[in-house]
C-alpha cells in the first residue's frame, strides 16, 4: 500500500472538511445559539491534522486500484469522525459515539437521528446536519477530484469506490471535467429548489436546510415532525418532485442537457423507477384510504412517503408505523431496492435489480435451450457476465452484512421488526424505518454498541462495500507485506 | 414439449401415489376412526386417473431438460393435489384449499398445518400426513427412478429436478443404482429411528410416525404440543440427533459405508453445518438461560430448537416465539440457510453460501490483484464461474419470490412478522414462524389467497424454484411452438 499518498489525500479531505465548516460558522454568527466555538474549535483541529498529513511527500507516484479503495473507505470514516467534533463540543449530545452515528448519518445521507427533540438545538448544528447530507450526497472525493487536479489515471477508481452503481463510467472521457459536470448539474438543482421553497413560503434557513437534505437523499429535518411540522402543501409537492428527481441517474440529466430526449426516455432503469414509484403511490394510497379524510389526501401521503423512501431521503409528513402491512411492506421493500444507480440515494440501486431479474430469465431459458448462449443486455446494450456475477454477489454481500448485523443488533433485546429494519434503513441510508425507529421515532434508545454497528452499516451501504470491507481485509495493515 | 411422455410419467407418479396410500389405509383399518372410506376413494380415483394417463403412448420417445424440469413441477403439483382427497373426503377440514395446504405442506416436508386440534383427528390421517413427509423427503421421482426402469439418459435430470443443492450427482455412474442407494440408506435410518424410539416408550404408532416426520424433516405432529407434549426427554435428545443427521448430505454416507472416512470428515459443508449448530445451540442456551431453570435445561431446548430449525423439521419442545430477540434472530436466520445440499431438509443449502462466501473473497482480492485469475473452491475442487452464477442467482430469486409472496400475503393484513415468517418457512419448508405461525400457532387463520400463496412458496422452496418457474412460462403451454 501507497501509506503516504493514501493519507496525504486523507490530509486533503481534512482541509476541504475545514473548508465545508466555514458555512455552520457563518450561519451560527448570523443566528446565535451559541454554538460558533464549537465550529471554531473544530476547523482549527480539522486544518491542523489535515495541513500536517497533507504536507507528507509520498516518494512512491504509484496509485493502485487498491490505494484508491483504501482511500474511499478512510477518508469517509475520517469524515464523520471529523464531523462529528461540532456536535460534540456544542454539548448537545450524550457522548462521542452518538455524535460519531449523527455525523456518520449526515454525510452517508442516511438521515437516521440519535436527537429526541431537534427542534432545541441552535441552528448552526442544524445546518451542519443537512449540509453533511450536500456534501456525502455526490461525495467529498468527487467533489476533491473537481477542484483538485488529480493524481493519476488510477484515480478514476476514487470515483467508482464512491459513485453508486454496478459500473459508473465517465461521462466525459476526462475524470475532472465529468466530476465538474456532476457537481454543475447537482449545485443548479439544489438552487433551484431552494428558490421553490423559499417562493413556498419557507424561511431562508428553512429553505437551505431541507434543499440539502433533499438534494443528498438525506432526510435531516429542522422539526421532530420533519416535513409533516410545516403543514405546507406546496413545499410538500416541491420536495416530493425533488426526492424523485434526486433519485435519478445524474448522467441523464447530462443527456438531457446534450438535448439527447431520445435515449433520456428509453433509458431502461429510468421507466423501471417511475413505473414502480407510480405503482407504489396507487397501491399505498388505496391502501390508507380509510386512515385519510378521502382520496386527494391518501395520495398526498402515499406520494411523499414513496418518493422519500425509494429515493432513500427518509423525510415524512405521516407515521407509517400506523399503516396496514401491505404498505408497510411495499415501503421496506423500496427501502432495500432503492433508487437509480448514479444518484445521490441509496439501496440496492434497481439496475441491480433489473440485471438480476433478466439474468434469472437467461437462467431459465437454458433449461429450453441448453446449447443457448443468449445474455444479458439493457439499453441495447450487452452485459458480459462477469458483471451479472458481481451483480448478482453485490445482493449476497447486501445480505451477509444485514443478517450479520441483525444478529448484532438484536443482542441488547430491541424487537425484531426494529432491529432488522433499523439496520434496513442504515444500509440503504434512508434514515427511518419501523417499530422505535419510524418516522415518529428516532435512534437515541440503541446501545453504544449497537450505534457503532449501525453506523458500520451506514458507511459500508454509502461506498457499497468494497472500500469499506477493504478495510477489513488484514493485508491492507501488514506493513511491507502488499507493496 | 413431449406431452404424452410427461403425463405418461405423471400417471405412473399418481399409480406410486396410489400404493403409498395403502399403508394409512391399513393403519385405518387398524385403530378405527372411520377415515377407511376416504382412502379407499382416494386409492379408487387414484388408481383410475394414473392408470388412464399412464397408458398414453408417446410417438416421440425424446426426454429433454424442459420435459425433465416440467415433469417435475406438475408431479409435485398433481402428488398435492391428489394426496388432499383423503383430508377431504375425511372431513375434518374446512375446505379443499386447507385440505390441498396441507398435502402440500405434507409432500414438501414443510410441516405447517392448518388444523388447530390435531388430536382430534383419526389416526389413518395423521398417518397419512406424517407418511407424505417420509415420501416427499427423499422425493417420489426419485422412488420411481429406484424401482421402475428409467426413461433415458435425459431422465437423470429429473432427479436433478427433485434432488436440493447446486450441483447434485450420481454417486454412481447408473442413475437407477443412484436413487436405490439413496432410498436405502433412508429406510434404514428410518428404521433405525423407528426402534429407537419405541425402545424410548413410544407406542408403535408414534414411533413410526415420529420417525416419518423426522427423517423427511418435515415437522407434522400427533399433538398440539408437538414433540413436546410427549415429555420424553430421551425421545427429545434421539429426534434431536435424527433431525440432524437428515440434515446430512446423503452421499456423505454412502462415503462413510465405503468406509472413506478422511473423505467424510474432511467435508467442508459437514463441518460449517456442525459448526454453525454447535455455535448457534451455545448462543441461544447462554441468551435463554434466564428463562428456563439451569443451564441443562437451556441446553435442551436450544438443541433440539436448533436442529429442529437449521434441518428444517419443524418440531418444537418450547415456544421460541418467547425467546429474546437475538435468538429468534439465529432461528430466522437458520431458517434461511438450511442445512446441507442433498439432505431431506430445506432453506438456501449451507454450501450455496460456502460459494457465495468465497466468490466474495475473492470478488474483494481482486482489488489488491486486478490481473489475478483466483477462482473458488471446495473441497479440494474448482467451482467454474457457471456455478458461482448460478448460485449467486439462486439467492436473488430466492428473495424475489420472498419479497413478491410476502407483499401478496400481506394484502388480507396480518402483523408483518407473522406475514414475513410464514413466507420464509414455507419457502425453506420449515412450518413454524414467528407470531401467529410461532411453535404454538398455525396457518389457519390466513386467507384462503394466502394459503395459495404460501402452498407456492412450499412447492417452489423444495424443487429449487426452476421446476416450479417454468411451468409459469407461457411457451410450455403454448402448442406445437416448442417441440
Amino acid at each position: 500500500m501507497n501509506y503516504k499518498l493514501i493519507f496525504k489525500l486523507i490530509g486533503n479531505v481534512l482541509r476541504l472538511e475545514a473548508f465545508f465548516m466555514l458555512f455552520p460558522l457563518i450561519v451560527s454568527f448570523i443566528y446565535g445559539g451559541g454554538d460558533y466555538p464549537a465550529f471554531l474549535w473544530s476547523i482549527f483541529i480539522l486544518t491542523v491534522a489535515g495541513t500536517l498529513l497533507a504536507m507528507l511527500r509520498p516518494k512512491d507516484k504509484n496509485f493502485r486500484t487498491r490505494d484508491a479503495f483504501v482511500v474511499a473507505g478512510l477518508s469517509w470514516l475520517f469524515l464523520s469522525l471529523f464531523g462529528a467534533l461540532p456536535f460534540y463540543f456544542s454539548g448537545y449530545f450524550n457522548s462521542f459515539i452518538d455524535c460519531a452515528f449523527e455525523s456518520v448519518s449526515g454525510f452517508t445521507t442516511t438521515g437516521a437521528t440519535v436527537l429526541t427533540d431537534v427542534e432545541a438545538i441552535p441552528k448552526g448544528i442544524l445546518f451542519w446536519r443537512s449540509f453533511s447530507h450536500w456534501i456525502g450526497g455526490m461525495g467529498v472525493l468527487m467533489f476533491m477530484m473537481a477542484v483538485i487536479p488529480s493524481v493519476n489515471a488510477s484515480s478514476v477508481n476514487l470515483l467508482r469506490a464512491e459513485s453508486t452503481g454496478p459500473s459508473p463510467d465517465k461521462i466525459v472521457p476526462k475524470i475532472r471535467e465529468t466530476a465538474r459536470i456532476m457537481y454543475k448539474i447537482y449545485i443548479a438543482l439544489t438552487v433551484l429548489l431552494i428558490v421553490l421553497l423559499k417562493a413556498a413560503g419557507f424561511s431562508i434557513f428553512d429553505s437551505l436546510t431541507n434543499a440539502f437534505s433533499t438534494a443528498g437523499t438525506g432526510g435531516f429535518s429542522n422539526l421532530n415532525a420533519s416535513i409533516g411540522g410545516y403543514n405546507n402543501i406546496v413545499a410538500e409537492v416541491i420536495i416530493t418532485i425533488f426526492m424523485f428527481l434526486f433519485g435519478v441517474n445524474f448522467s441523464l440529466y447530462f443527456i438531457l442537457i446534450g438535448r439527447r430526449f431520445r435515449k433520456f426516455f428509453k433509458d431502461f432503469e429510468l421507466k423501471i423507477y417511475f413505473g414502480i414509484v407510480a405503482a407504489a403511490i396507487l397501491i399505498i394510497a388505496i391502501n390508507i384510504f380509510g386512515l385519510y379524510g378521502g382520496i386527494w389526501e391518501a395520495l398526498r401521503h402515499s406520494s411523499f412517503q414513496v418518493a422519500s423512501i425509494i429515493s432513500t431521503t427518509g423525510f415524512a409528513t405521516a407515521d407509517f408505523n400506523l399503516w396496514p402491512t401491505l404498505s408497510q411492506g411495499i415501503l421496506v421493500l423500496l427501502m432495500i431496492t432503492g433508487c437509480c444507480a448514479g444518484s445521490t440515494g441509496g439501496g440496492i440501486k434497481l439496475i441491480r435489480f433489473i440485471i438480476l431479474v433478466k439474468a434469472a430469465k437467461v437462467e431459465l431459458g437454458k433449461i429450453f435451450h441448453p446449447e443457448s448462449v443468449k445474455s444479458v443486455s439493457v439499453n441495447g446494450k450487452r452485459i458480459n457476465n462477469d458483471i451479472v456475477t458481481k451483480t448478482a454477489l453485490f445482493f449476497f454481500v447486501y445480505f451477509a452484512i444485514f443478517f450479520v448485523s441483525v444478529l448484532l443488533v438484536s443482542i441488547e433485546g430491541k424487537d425484531l421488526v426494529s432491529s432488522s429494519t433499523a439496520v434496513i434503513a442504515s444500509l440503504s441510508n434512508i434514515g427511518p424505518g419501523l417499530g422505535i425507529v419510524g418516522p415518529s421515532g428516532n435512534y437515541a434508545a440503541f446501545s453504544p454498541f449497537s450505534k457503532i454497528v449501525l453506523s458500520f452499516c451506514m458507511i459500508a451501504g454509502r461506498l457499497e462495500f468494497y472500500p469499506m470491507l477493504v478495510l477489513f481485509t488484514p493485508s491492507v495493515w501488514r506493513r511491507g507485506l502488499i507493496k
